[in-house]
């Protein structure tokens, strides 16, 4: 499993990212999982700067399970691939994991959906997002009708 | 559905919630998820203060529906309530609505588990816990297995 | 002095507003005074939003005194005000204090610049402006040669 | 001036770091300089995990001057240096700039004084502190009388 992820950044954690209990708050595994998800789609841009607007995707919904939590003294990194791309959606997969011990701190999928900004409107996934997804990745993708 | 939801709270935005597009950020929707957390607990508890250490709940998986963008021009709440108490974990159900149009932003099912801090082991959700949430949602809960 | 305050707004805290200290964390004191600061300027400018592309102010420097800690059992409320208005800088003047004890958390001094979004050069404070803190405030400003 | 600062960390900023005009916000300038600070003492005291409870030093002060915005495009690092070690407290200078342009992007003076969180007290600056930065910064600190 854990070489479907060609994708890995280091987390920079900030001070305030932890709680009372010295875990990093719930909500701050989001932050965590977008810095992987902005990093995975400049890869794939391979450009520096992902303009958001032209971008035509917008995230519909996002499971995360919270495994383990983490601490001061853990080291993490986000993974992040994509494992399924249908009509008007995909599905992109996220691990944040201690890369010193392997050990698994939360795993998340999310749907992310065609979107055109300037009409307001969903769209089809464009063939260039899939070609740049394909080949980063480097397999190919069968497109199915997404749920 | 609506009346489901005994428990509502406003939201105080702050002006970095907000990303380039003007929207509410993804990730900042699960702080709002979370101020309507603590403020239910406080709520069931009758508290202002919740003893987390003691609390013996917590969360293992959260599911989010992102329905609509939150605007600038957006008052919204947080409502939530919890639907099912199972042996060792409950489900909590949280949207965020603006309330003047009552248009839907997002919607969340949150897992929460049984968990003793002390010996770090789950536990079942104690009987002080059920009582507590019945007493407050004012229906009774058949407890069942949990998945 | 207290009374210098005519504006006040209560601060709705985030679970993860605190630290492993159970504190406050410090770089949260600027979220803090920022909700004091677009809360006063839609009273001045009596709107629900403040288009901040017109609104040609932008923050020069911020002086910040951390007094005490604000633990999870403080309710806090931010207080703001403008203390002189200059040719091309006003000062803003801020305390947070818990209005049950009164107890003084921390106290902020804020320059603000003139400045022209669209040109992207210091400007004088416009009139408009001027005209709008003083009829908030109900005390004249004497206009002096900001430092 | 600028081979004061023997400490540089670069920032990795986080998507909702910017605002709605594309910039970072003015209260996360306070994230990215805490994230020198934290960095700074662990490179002082050459460890991995700081002790804050026995750290014995608290934030009473911050000035900060917002020289430049800081955009999406940029890359940006924060400089750390102690400037002054006094009785009870000791003075930090921080900069934000952009590494590849040199542009200065904020400055930060901020003091912190000598604090024993057992007793709740101020306390002086211990010797093993003014050691640790003494040997890091390699130049010798006069001891004075702070403000």
């Amino acid at each position: 499993m854990e070489n479907l992820y060609k994708h890995t950044i280091e987390i920079q954690p900030r001070f305030n990212d932890f709680d009372v209990m010295g875990h990093v708050n719930n909500t701050v595994f989001m932050n965590y999982f977008d810095i992987g998800k902005v990093s995975y789609f400049k890869a794939i841009w391979d450009t520096d700067l992902v303009d958001w607007q032209e971008f035509g995707l917008v995230i519909a919904r996002i499971e995360t399970d919270f495994i383990a939590p983490i601490l001061i003294s853990d080291r993490v990194v986000v993974r992040t691939t994509i494992l399924r791309i249908g009509n008007k959606s995909l599905e992109l997969s996220q691990q944040i994991i201690n890369p010193d011990t392997n050990q698994l701190k939360a795993a998340a999928r999310t749907i992310m959906v065609g979107f055109d900004v300037s009409t307001n409107s969903a769209e089809p996934i464009t063939e260039k997002c899939v070609e740049a997804i394909t080949r980063y990745e480097g397999r190919p993708f069968k497109r199915e009708i997404s749920k």
